[in-house]
């Protein structure tokens, strides 16, 4: 954080702290997520950023009048001590630290403010009674008081929504609808809110750009038992064309008059809602009496159709091309910084087709920067690729048919053998994920030590999830596939596209990460058994790997996957790039 | 099932059904699971095994007015489809099939009758809103209408409880009682219900004989903040000398005295109780309003003391020598069937110092019968050891000092490649997780696939967990410990004590299991890590395995464990049995 940001920050915490008189308040939290509880929120809900100074994609701080902590999950534990003012917040690390518990251990009667949108209703609920157990409070507030001491806060997004064609789409949103519709008959219920902006892309086959690296649209939905649907959403972004192909049994309402709505529908409809993801504000601003349930977008969602998974595998080829591209550049390049690495690799992406932008910031992190795992460059962190060190890239695209989701971590001249150690570990865990063959009915929580086993076999781990679900021209975090030490995950199906990548993370030294996207399929060796099937395009460093670790297994699976790399790119490749790209994929003996 | 038993339960649900009229239920439900949820219950509670003929230790019947099915865990769907009669019940098979799914799918407002002693508080809850939203209710019996028609239901057990001393226990039943109080305080309540009778067992260091196989006393007690303990116990169970030994912090009562204690408890403490766990009739019948909590002994129980670890690595020194006997004494024998197996590894055991009796009844399935997961061998299913086939003996030992749990699988003559190979298979998965290297915080569940992948990779599995948590002389099955695809299980900690029995079974053909208890210790290779050390001492017949698909390391281990089981055993066998010994025990190379 430089000197005007802390700065501002220690005003921004005086001012907020100054305002709790008035409300008759102890402390208020301030969480990452905005009203939609997506990962990445448009520049008006970043007040997590404006009150705490850090600027990862979860987190939340609580502020007492005389003493703040910012909770964060571990993969930002690093980040959230470079950024947050030492003088002002302590910082907690998830998942063994939390802000409630925290707020608890203080055993005081603590009346603490929050902005109902911005948490769900099973998070109030929960944090309410554990406040009430000291004599405390969760109280919910008119008025945001960070919205009112931000006076320079930007304006919400008003883009406009866009068709999510048919040829990338696989599937008609009016099909959509009726199945999803025909779930909903069978759960009694008349129908479901919701509030997760990509399911309510998902589910019409729109898509917007209200926010950076996901084509999202911001707005709510409610899908009926009859297949209709009403939407609520800032009505400046419906074009007349959109709507009127997208057809009239979609309704679409000025997003504030869904409070009105619920109070109207007290006792005439039975609605449900994700109460883990719903905001608070739907039941306590309306009083209708919401129950309990999964969105049933969530899985159908995840289970990509075969024009999906193909529009994947498409993006997935020029996605390569740019990767590969880039690293042959790379490898002729005498100076190069980390903010140059990352300029390349999206102007790459850009010569692409069906390119629209970046699925997230690239993460370009050299040497130490390496271990910081949601790092950013910035110019006051850049660093120069130097010679016995890693440079870790981790970089997407959002193309018309799919995301895209890559890492890889190089050697820039010739690196140590420890990190050559490491780095052999981290790849063993990532042929083990991307080799498993496993029944139908395995959830993605029961292959993730296959990743980590062989760093546990020497005493080292990450601080992060194995594999997460990755959508189709939409977030490139999907939360309900995951391989997870903490969480069970859905059960892997036919067509989800999801993650592998383990890790390594040497503070202060380096970072290590490989990750490639892959696809559920049906095992082609083993008949009846599932198996991943890597849509991931680009060569594995070989000067980084300590060939008498690997197994003969993993080898013949390190050349058949550079084999396929050549084959399929080669032909999209300049000559030079061509013979960067045939040396790089040379099998291992 | 024979024709006499199968010619009586017909009888029996015959009657049943007759008394649903006056009762006004369309059905009723009847658990295995007695009123202290223990997995082996007395003679007098064995209401499933009366009314269906299924003797397996888990399973619940559902008996409708036309119409019943038997709901079992995987590992018993032979033994139901075997044991019930299929023009009565239909079997369902957990986790995919349940019989509350199966109520609810015949769509109908069903009144289904249910003993409250027999089902769990949230159970209750649970499966009456099931029931509700067809319009249907779970109606609590006065009397439970199996037992009414059991004219010749056995007495209830009243054996006496018998102190568990010290140098068994490593920890007074004072100091236990005090740092759970203390849990207690912490939670802010004033008492707990322990209504498992193991963990009634733990806490005051006592045992009983009230069922076989597990030394428990059967009763209720409440634990409260001040560190005394109300029992509720039928008091001709208690003698004064024991009671005297105990003394006055415990304080005992007559066991149906513990209704009319809730009630004038009413409103005058706060009580907690585990309502996964806790009979229903807890506040179905007093009013009291208990608090859900998990029971404060439930994890101190698991984590073994020192004392009690040296207890099961003694008592295992005891139980290999009595393994190694009947081993040897096996390979020498022309003919000897299942039952012939079960009575000569008891009278070994029997030999040994501090037994008392077996942990379960032994099961000797040879051939096809080792399909069967939970078989138990009778006259009529009784077969002859034949050359080529597999024996598979899973047995245990109750000893004053610990609880043993082990299977082994031997060639009789030699088998078939295709035999071996999937004993090779179920044998790298027992490796595999006896060598594992994990940081604390790993929970059991994460563990599960290191068991499987060998099996899964060919396109194999077996359907149940890999492994249980094992009681210190107590329950053979402890279940907050465990490794398992469907369960994360507990945080894995050093003293813990469970199972590692992957297995493979092929219907109408063999079965396979390796099973050896392991404890969690520190690891000796990895500083910070946490490892097995393997406590069962039983070679492992290098007669079933296919060299070729062992790696150097699977190899190395099994070598050092064959050494380490003649070091350890030798000394205590005759010289025939030693000679036994060193052959099975000779390194493979």
């Amino acid at each position: 954080m430089n000197a005007s940001t802390k700065e501002n920050v220690a005003l921004r915490v005086k001012k907020l702290r100054q305002s709790f008189a008035d409300l008759g308040l102890d402390g208020m939290i301030v969480p990452h997520d905005d009203a939609y509880k997506n990962e990445i929120i448009p520049a008006s809900a970043e007040r997590l950023a404006f009150i705490s100074g850090f600027t990862g994609s979860s987190g939340v701080a609580v502020i007492l009048k005389d003493k703040a902590v910012l909770s964060v999950r571990g993969l930002y534990a690093l980040q959230a001590k470079l950024q947050a003012d030492k003088s002002i917040y302590t910082c907690l690390v998830q998942p063994k630290e939390d802000e409630i518990q925290w707020l608890v251990s203080q055993n005081a009667p603590l009346k603490i403010g929050f902005d109902s949108w911005l948490h769900a209703i099973q998070w109030a609920t929960d944090t309410h009674q554990r406040l009430e157990k000291m004599g405390g409070a969760l109280v919910p507030l008119a008025e945001n008081p960070v919205d009112k001491i931000w006076t320079d806060r930007p304006a919400e997004p008003l883009t406009p929504i866009e068709d999510h064609p048919l040829v990338y789409a696989g599937e008609s949103r009016g099909s959509k609808c009726a199945r999803l519709a025909q779930t909903l008959v069978e759960k009694r219920c008349d129908g479901f809110l919701i509030t997760q902006t990509d399911n309510l892309a998902w589910l019409l086959n729109i898509r917007g750009r209200d926010v950076v690296h996901t084509p999202l649209a911001l707005g709510y939905a409610i899908l009926w038992k009859d297949a209709s649907v009403d939407v609520f959403m800032r009505l400046p972004k419906v074009g007349d064309s959109v709507r009127n192909m997208i057809g009239p049994s979609v309704r679409f309402h000025e997003e504030n008059s869904i409070i009105s709505f619920f109070k109207n529908k007290k006792g005439h409809a039975s609605i449900g809602a994700d109460f883990s993801k719903t905001p608070a504000a739907f039941t306590l601003l309306t009083g209708f009496d919401l129950h309990n349930m999964d969105d049933p977008c969530e899985l159908a969602k995840c289970c990509k159709n075969q024009t999906e998974v193909e529009g994947s595998r498409k993006a997935h080829v020029r996605d390569g091309v740019a990767l590969v591209k880039f690293f042959s550049w790379l490898s002729e390049q005498e100076a190069v910084d980390e903010l140059g690495v990352m300029e390349k690799i999206l102007q790459f992406r850009q010569e692409q087709d069906l390119f629209v932008e970046e699925s997230f910031t690239a993460i370009a992190g050299s040497g130490p920067n390496g271990a910081i795992i949601h790092y950013s460059a910035t110019p006051e962190t850049n660093r120069r690729l130097k010679a016995g060190e890693f440079l870790m890239l981790d970089s997407g695209g959002q193309y018309r048919d799919a995301t895209t989701d890559v890492t890889r971590t190089v050697a820039i001249g010739a690196v140590s053998p420890v990190m050559k150690d490491r780095f052999t570990r981290v790849l063993k865990g990532h042929i083990a994920i991307a080799r498993a063959i496993f029944p139908a009915g395995t959830v993605g929580g029961q292959l993730d030590v296959l990743a980590r086993q062989s760093l546990w076999s020497v005493g080292y781990d990450y601080p992060h999830g194995t594999s997460h679900g990755v959508g189709s021209y939409l977030n490139v975090h999907e939360t309900l596939v995951r391989v997870s030490p903490l969480m069970r995950g859905a059960e892997l199906q036919v067509g989800m596209i999801l993650s592998d990548e383990p890790g390594y993370y040497e503070e202060g030294a380096y970072g290590i990460r490989i990750e490639s996207l892959v696809t559920v399929v049906p095992s082609p060796d083993v008949p009846g058994m599932l198996a991943f099937d890597v849509l991931t395009l680009c060569p594995i460093d070989k000067n980084a790997i300590d060939i008498a670790l690997l197994t003969l297994d993993e080898k013949e699976w390190l050349n058949e996957y550079h084999t396929r790399v050549y084959e399929t790119l080669h032909l999209a490749l300049t000559p030079n790039e061509r013979a960067w790209l045939r040396e790089a994929t040379l099998p291992l003996t």
